[in-house]
């Protein structure tokens, strides 16, 4: 690893720039070289897996859109038509998506697919469970998630990706990972915000629920027992596919607060994982930074935008893939005859 | 305007996401949207303008590398080799490198120049005069590079770009950009930073021949006065550029330090420019921020880049792209069948 980081400078310093000039970029290529054990990396191939599934406490009236949207949404994206699509399209994203529990039937075998998209049947089960009133998932369930998670990141590797985005999509996805987060430790003041919706009193439902879900449910501080209590199909099929990323040379990019509470679930199991993953963007809802600073993760950029399905992590994944082709395409200092490359920083 | 920024706001608030969602990428289209004059706005053709011209001021000893670098790396571009190579390549914008006043001689005739890249011989002279010991350019020299600079204007209109970015290069164009910006009005210790590469002594002499530059040049505080006397032919011709669009219905994003002192003038001219412009990058340059804000421009991303040659324009040129696209290519509430477009704002 040391060896990988000492060579990646190397190659960088000697391109045709003032040491150091592409700032982040370079750093960011250095955690791929570090990835891919390559020097320099490459990106060749990238796809966003959007993940949708939904959650039982929605029935407790934590968010403004009714249950029916997720589902909607699904079919929306396989029909090329949500902000993921326009945004993955910009940036050379294929799309998978992946039905992890939407509430409802099977998704019908003759659905129209989208070409750049994929359409991934992993349902777990037909919507969970409300955790203001039981446990989430059943332990088999939860178990049967994370594997499904593990064949994704199998999946990502058969598929020759070099990086994977993840994106989510359910109705009450911010309140179910809110809840996980307080049980992981998190205070509830930097987890749960007004937004820019709900009013005062809706505001203090969604905290009531959550907070009381997390006291019945009483998880211990671990996150395969939080997913299973607090969690849902889609935040534990999330936490498999980082996990299941080990080893892979592939790096990984989260979205906004719920896939990060699902990364944080990962990070729980495996501390490790924050190797691999790159923070795309810094979303808009609260309680997203303290738990991407907990993990030692930088957002790539910063747009106040709070949409979900991957938007803002296609929008940083096509940066880090520009500081990778930076480092493959630029000419050395000897190769294109160019004075000063023995001098160290400065703007020329 | 007021009337295509409330249709662009209601063309944004039917499309299937949360109202506000994508944050500021729905400032941009409103912005694309009342420079084009066009609900939704679009973007076909983008082309970077990178100006290369010598300042007489680096005889002065304000930069670690020598004036040839200047040539040699007009070259490197024309060749593919250059950090706005690898970054333009990625993003899609077609390069036009301007030679604006390189020292030497004219480059040769029978230059070689990779596809997606555009020379355009546009000297003024053979680098400017030293504003520590005369005035940079003539009268004559400020009003041929400010009109050569709106030849411009209509060179990106004649190739159909629908947004342009600005990008420079020039060794010790950071000291030319200070002294100018001293010169209107910005304090001298937010203009000059240590960087990380020159040393206390090397950064006091710089401070110093600016300061005195400054002093001695003794310019009225107009922008076509303090591009004459303490400017560069590159300044002078994106000053140019940057007035040229006004009507043309382009968009024109600024890269860096350099490029910012230029807009400045341009903005002291006409402070109208501030309508078309858009700050691509916040450059790790200490004095890039004040000057942006002066002119009321946010910075799309912050990488901690300073390579220049208009590297941060480029990324942050394609964040709006990315915004102009996701407006154009989503499908509204109607269209995709989901529920929920009456309501005003909340994740979904």
């Amino acid at each position: 690893m040391e060896n990988i980081r000492i060579k990646m400078e190397a190659h960088l310093d000697d391109l045709t720039k003032p040491r150091g000039s592409l700032g982040k970029l370079e750093s960011y290529c250095i955690k791929m070289a570090e990835i891919q054990g390559k020097v320099p990396p490459r990106v060749e191939k990238k796809g966003v897996y959007v993940f949708a599934s939904d959650h039982g406490i929605a029935t407790e009236g934590v968010s403004l859109y009714p249950q029916e949207v997720t589902r909607q949404m699904v079919l929306n994206i396989l029909s090329g038509g949500a902000g993921i699509n326009a945004l993955a399209g910009g940036t050379g994203w294929e799309i998978i998506m992946v039905d992890a529990g939407v509430i409802g039937e099977e998704f019908p075998p003759d659905l129209e697919v989208k070409p750049g998209c994929t359409f991934v049947r992993a349902r777990v089960g037909n919507g969970c469970r409300n955790s203001f009133k039981e446990d989430a998932l059943t332990p088999e369930e939860t178990e049967k998630a994370l594997a499904q998670g593990k064949v994704l990141a199998q999946d990502a590797a058969d598929r020759g990706l070099n990086i994977i985005a993840i994106g989510d999509l359910g109705i009450s996805n911010t309140s179910t990972a809110a809840a996980m987060l307080v049980a992981a430790g998190f205070n509830i003041d930097d987890m749960v915000d007004r937004g820019t919706g709900i009013d005062k009193t809706m505001l203090e439902h969604k905290r009531h629920i959550i907070q009381e879900s997390v006291k019945l449910r009483n998880s211990p501080k671990n996150g395969k027992a939080i997913l299973q209590k607090l969690g849902s199909f889609d935040f534990a099929m999330m936490a498999g596919l980082i996990l299941g990323l080990e080893g892979k040379g592939i790096a990984c990019v989260i979205d906004g607060f719920p896939v990060t509470s699902a990364a944080y679930m990962a990070y729980m199991i495996n501390p490790k994982v924050s190797d691999w993953l790159f923070a795309g963007h810094l979303s808009k809802v609260v309680g997203h930074k303290p738990v991407l600073d907990r993990m030692g993760l930088d957002p790539i950029v910063n747009l106040d935008m709070r949409l979900g399905e991957g938007t803002g992590a296609v929008i940083g994944g096509h940066i880090i893939e520009l500081g990778v082709r930076a480092a493959r395409e630029m000419a050395s200092f000897s190769q294109a005859h160019v004075s000063g490359g023995e001098t160290k920083e400065e703007k020329y």
